[in-house]
């Protein structure tokens, strides 16, 4: 199956930041074997010929940091301060199926979809169902099941060390999944669950993520417990090193980013979660100044709301601007690059996915430039940032699949998905409805 | 002429935020004649029935500061230090035409129009000329034009001064345009016009718009020749009134609230623009606090790249919540109220638009709820403020006439707005080149 793509904006994302400003790209089953100017496009056969009209081609987003289970709450109780232990840890507990999952996780994943996320990290409970819809929607992921003291899909203290074994052996070869694992957090874990998930996680060499210095309990728990840094005590753990990927680190310190460089731990900045619970900015620029690997994520659809990285890429410009007090700090172009190949680098992914390069697995995005918004462009990475929105994602494809086609989903139908969750849903809105009386 | 709108989620945001789960509107010429729940409609009837499905309604969308003229300049230089002298400055003395100004406000009213956003309040040269288009358009307009000592449409310092005289009473009586006067700030200005444009104000009572308080430059320069702030010095020149809409106010200290609120002047809040420009938060707060009524604006396409107000409205929550260190700060409802009532009060209008009621100007927006992020909806202010983009937008009316439909504008084609505009840009673009080199 060979694939021609032609009169297309093409933002390679590679080491040099080649770009074609009216270009071509073919696409032989799962990857990418040629990219040019439309100059230098000759003759052959293609099996399918896709005229882009002008719009930007962009490597497939990658959101490093998402809970796919979590539609049902979106919109639940956004305002309120206690809203984790009013809402969130309860309906999970009393509500939170298999099923429920499963349905939420093949929602979530078309919404990435449209959005131009052809790959993420999740982190949640029930990842074998979650694998599942993964599977089904034809998405790259990294799933990481949850272990905390107590979760929905287990009946016993930090029972998803349990579920991930029998998880993980199941997906190791898969073309498009990878399993994971993932202490929900430093705080709501003991020091023996924390090693027995870094042990499981250096034997099947899979990644870990972990939610890291986001809250202010959490800083000065550790403070007052160990005198350091929730960073510093995980390292003294052992736990930190090349397969880690760190959510937030919000509150991380100079020292703090001295250890993740060291330990070469990767981060997930999800500015607009961290900005909406008012909890703050994370200091990316001086990650990204030591070296260390940051991509992009949306957090969960109950914390970001939206499943998109165009809101956090605007959100990112203009938290950090604003920060730095430098309108110049974090251009588009830098910040274009965090969504993709920043986040392919997060996920130890970047020899595969992150650029349109020779070689390279055919994860791409067509994002037009007919819609009100997108004129005039003279700085194409501009505009992704500044201007464009969700809603002009046009055409998807991951490891040569397109999943999306014109707006649409070509593999699962939207308003049947819907449905579906929403039938599933009725336990957990009678929960909702009794909660808030 | 009576229209019937039925099965919408009407947020009618009135005084007690009177809402409709499943509702109907009933729109007589250009004016709201009914309202109320699907169960109480009785048998009417209707010139035209519109079906809403379950999309939500709400008071056309209210943006208090923009730019029209300045589509052109979109997506160019945006991460650069010194752009407003490099670029914006002699780009608009160099090119900045009539024809243009009023392509590009037929563009930048389109999108606004296709945003929701069916009142705004323009500050650019060639108001006449945008003042056509805005009546082509059939938008809801306060269109101030700008004085300063060089502007594109004068040879003579503060030649705006003169052109709005001839600019007024051809509008005075207009249905939906409202002419008015904009002195640019203060700091371009002198005394001397600064009162001619406050004395025009008082003699013809129309709006007076400025850009206040938004540099750091323009708060030493005060500091240093006056021993006062910006907003100080005008109140002690006399300028200050109900009439006046000051712009940004970033810098306004707790004395400069005061001061506003006792002189009535409404402030348009652009925290798009101020943070992508890394200047800084308004005070919003403390000025809603203080009893002072505030709008959002996106400020022009060159400093906020986008004409919609959901961009402005998830922005607003994100950063007062985070800079206020408050997560229950700004409730989503208070935001969608900002965009709609906040927006009339600033513009002096809240007896004819800002809310879906009896005997109210018929400007209505329906946001459809079947796209993929507007699901589930506990909370629809939430889902309008975290979730929602200006995708989602799907009908407008102005004024009892629908200007979009099912996406689309229905008396303009969008492709020929932007044809000739870009025909119109070819001499903007050469120089943009030259410079560029």
């Amino acid at each position: 199956m060979k694939t021609l793509i032609k009169n297309v904006r093409i933002l390679t994302m590679d080491a040099s930041f080649t770009c074609y400003e009216l270009g071509y790209l073919v696409i032989k089953d799962d990857t990418f074997i040629d990219i040019g100017a439309m100059t230098d496009l000759g003759a052959d056969h293609y099996d399918h010929i896709i005229d882009g009209k002008g719009a930007i081609a962009l490597p497939g987003m990658i959101n490093v940091h998402t809970h796919i289970g979590m539609i049902p709450f979106r919109s639940l109780g956004d305002d309120t301060p206690d809203r984790l232990t009013r809402f969130l840890f309860p309906l999970e507990n009393a509500c939170m199926t298999e099923q429920l999952a499963y349905q939420s996780g093949k929602y979530a994943i078309a919404e990435m979809q449209l959005a131009g996320i052809t790959t993420f990290c999740d982190m949640y409970y029930f990842e074998e169902a979650l694998a599942q819809a993964t599977d089904e929607m034809g998405s790259r992921a990294i799933l990481a099941e949850t272990v905390l003291e107590t979760s929905p899909d287990t009946d016993y203290p930090y029972g998803g060390l349990k579920i991930v074994e029998g998880f993980i052996p199941k997906y190791l070869n898969h073309s498009l999944i990878t399993p994971a694992i993932a202490p929900h957090a430093p705080y709501t874990n003991t020091e023996e669950s924390l090693s027995q998930v870094a042990a499981l996680s250096s034997r099947y060499n899979i990644p870990l993520s972990i939610h890291l210095s986001e809250m202010t309990f959490e800083m000065d728990k550790y403070q007052n417990e160990y005198g350091k840094t929730p960073i510093a005590y995980l390292a003294d753990l052992g736990i930190l090193n090349s397969r880690v990927l760190a959510a937030h680190c919000i509150f991380a310190t100079p020292t703090d980013i001295q250890i993740l460089k060291k330990k070469d731990v990767a981060v997930a900045h999800c500015i607009g979660a961290n900005t909406k619970s008012a909890k703050g900015i994370a200091p990316i620029q001086a990650m990204l100044d030591a070296g260390i690997r940051v991509g992009l994520g949306t957090d969960g659809p109950s914390s970001g709301n939206t499943l998109d990285l165009f809101t956090q890429m605007r959100m990112l410009a203009n938290f950090h601007k604003t920060h730095l007090k430098n309108r110049a700090a974090f251009p588009a172009r830098d910040i274009v690059r965090l969504a993709t190949m920043g986040g392919a680098e997060a996920l130890g992914m970047s020899d595969q996915i992150g650029s349109i390069e020779f070689g390279k697995k055919a994860d791409l995005i067509l994002i037009e430039t007919e819609s009100v918004n997108m004129f005039p462009i003279f700085d194409p990475y501009a505009v992704l940032v500044y201007s464009a929105h969700v809603g002009n994602v046009q055409d998807v494809f991951i490891n040569g699949e397109q999943v999306v086609a014109n707006k649409t989903l070509t593999q699962a139908n939207l308003g049947e998905l819907r449905a579906s969750l929403d039938t599933e849903m009725i336990d957990f809105r009678k929960e909702v409805a009794a909660r808030k009386e």
